[in-house]
């Protein structure tokens, strides 16, 4: 197709004209599309449904001998250490086990840093400047912890090989006040991006200014995989402990995305010195996490192995939807040069580049065809995407028909806006 | 039996001989007895195992259509708020049902006041002077919530019409310093008493130095009743409503033991002002509680009525404990002015009182004939028990031979150690 910048204005004018007719088309459909969550759909969660009942009247109790049921217990008992020890490539003692939510974990410990201080000094970042890098386009949700904080943020560019790596070792050497940093580092939110082995040591190694600098390093698609195996991603704690940084990492995991979003198991690896640091919270702040689920994963999976083979199964459902999009995007965008979209092999996003100054212009315009589109701005801190031009894509609540559609409005909308 | 203080110096001689020679069988039965803990005893725990599995592959959705499984709802799902609303006695406007911790929901509270203060002023207690009003004796792991946060505690004696009110109104009339107080309402830790309506009518009214003073009512045993049914308790959110200061209370219940200790379901009742400032919290920390864990509950109780029937069931297991210790410290302690005890017709403890100065010494010697006690003193602020007297019972866990067992060395332990 013809790129968009060597048109005519008449050749202009009659595009404009036939999208306007696409776009009647689509209004008079009176569609009710939602592509605004990264939601896993009701399929992937059917061929989990056995986690509901495989822990029942005469299995509660744990391998160890413990009454799931009962109190007890502050860091997950040892059947799920066992497993997500495992899957997140760390020893048994360098892992705590939560309830259900791994940005609750996050939450907390950015909770727990402002009134107490870290591991490494107890002085509160209450009172003190604090800014985190954030890698961009990024997870809203990471940014709304750091705002509810006030916490400053800095913008990094995620690349292909991670955050833009020269950038962050440049201001975290000389910026004492940068206290942290989000990092999504496999099948990214949105971008699907993993980091390399080189970025991962680089974080690990660097020079901070800040004594107590950490990163927060969410491995929330771990497993996440379209492909025939999961990409590799180089351990952070194991890199950190090897460059004399033990206790500059924060892992988080969970199987929101692997059994259940609403009932799932969330994780933290960390230093055995920082693991010591948020037990010292939890036994103030609770009687401990929900056992009884975290042994229906453990007796549902098995083993890590148990893991795989379940994410092959889910990856038979998304890797369909990825595509769908992928193509749709392909046979209305190719060649046009009015936008850019990744192509991951995991995780839950597509993230597209509009022409700048159009991402708001689109999701408007979807809106009004009905196609719900997240926010555009959101995959940014403050809401702000300095260029206006990149929308997340979430393929895989939709069924194919509907993503299909929602896709085609998508495309049409983003040839329109970048004829305005 | 005989009065201590009248025994001659013979007959104490004779009676520490004869105590001594009791110790001696005792420590020759090797016994490892645990009375530290207020947990449920398995039996309890099996008869609500049908909860395990009412919620199957065939049994996750709502009633109003919500897929329990996936992500969405931060405060409970509807069904869950009909329930636990008619539970705590509010509007399901001023409830917000969490995970599976009350505790947890208090220290999240407390964590929130430190950082971003209240609904009424939203200055962070973080870098102001605080005290807390503590009844005493009193739950252990609330004066931990105080300590962590660096909040000075004030005892007050907890009386059988609840917290000494007189001291109460006086204290937050005078202190502005004092931002709030606990109190187990109902069937009280460790007393088991509960607050008459005047003492809940004039906390609810008392004048305040302090603007945003919080009462933190910890209804942890709202339905844990002995006897033929719970005991009355006057709602102190209404109360607070009447008297024209709603926003001073938070309330807090689970099912921790009602269904699972390790897996229930938490709740706060609060003002509609204050629940929209736990909701502002709640965005930023968490994806949403559990709500497949909600549902088992709603398909299992089904009503308030279904919950009282499952707490008459707990009543059968757990009045014959209660009346165990009892009997067997009536036995042996009777008329003797050397101890008393509470006899609660609910909750899950019994407050013995020894002479003063003797408490430490009857934990440590029944300690050593393998009896646990909840050591001496954690019924206070600081671990500290200004007169040395006050032991909790904590009969539920054991069955009821080591109950006696255990009760016999406590009962012999307390009339040696009134001796020493």
């Amino acid at each position: 197709m013809e790129n968009f910048q060597s048109l005519s204005g008449q050749e202009k004018q009659q595009l404009r004209a036939s999208l306007q007719k696409r776009i009647n088309e689509f209004k008079a459909q009176s569609l009710q599309l939602d592509m605004t969550r990264g939601k896993p759909g009701p399929e992937q969660l059917d061929i989990c449904n056995g986690l509901l009942s495989c822990v029942d009247e005469k299995h509660f109790m744990t391998g160890g001998g413990i009454d799931t049921r009962n109190y007890g217990i502050l860091d997950g008992i040892a059947e799920a250490k066992v497993l997500f020890a495992h899957y997140m490539g760390v020893s048994q003692a360098e892992i705590i086990i939560g309830g259900n939510s791994s940005l609750n974990m996050m939450f907390d410990i950015f909770a727990q840093l402002v009134t107490h201080g870290s591991s490494t000094d107890s002085t509160p970042w209450f009172s003190r400047r604090k800014k985190f890098i954030c890698p961009v386009p990024g997870y809203d949700r990471h940014f709304t912890i750091c705002q509810r904080f006030g916490i400053e943020m800095i913008n990094v560019d995620m690349n292909e090989q991670g955050p833009d790596i020269a950038q962050v070792e440049e201001l975290v050497k000389n910026d004492g006040d940068i206290v942290g940093m989000w990092c999504v580092p496999r099948y990214s939110n949105p971008t699907g991006y993993t980091c390399s082995d080189d970025v991962v040591e680089r974080l690990a190694a660097m020079p901070a200014k800040c004594k107590d600098f950490r990163i927060f390093w969410d491995d929330a698609y771990a497993v996440h995989y379209l492909e025939r195996e999961p990409e590799k991603l180089l351990n952070l704690l194991n890199a950190c402990k090897k460059a004399g940084n033990p206790d500059r990492v924060f892992i988080f995991a969970s199987t929101s995305k692997v059994s259940f979003p609403g009932g799932g198991v969330a994780m933290i690896a960390a230093s055995e010195k920082n693991c010591a640091w948020l037990k010292e919270r939890l036994f103030a702040q609770t009687i401990g996490p929900d056992k009884i689920n975290m042994l229906r994963h453990v007796v549902y999976f098995k083993d890590f192995a148990g893991m795989l083979k379940h994410m092959q199964k889910q990856a038979v459902i998304i890797a369909p939807k990825f595509m769908t999009v992928h193509n749709i995007l392909t046979g209305e965008l190719e060649g046009k040069e009015i936008a850019c979209w990744t192509k991951p092999s995991g995780g839950y996003f597509i993230s597209l580049n509009t022409l700048d100054n159009c991402a708001k212009k689109v999701v408007a315009l979807a809106g009004e065809l009905g196609v719900k589109l997240t926010p555009a701005g959101a995959t940014f801190p403050y809401k702000k995407d300095p260029q206006d031009r990149n929308i997340r894509i979430a393929p895989t609540f939709p069924g194919i028909a509907d993503l299909r559609k929602a896709t085609e409005v998508l495309a049409v909308c983003i040839q329109y806006a970048s004829l305005l």
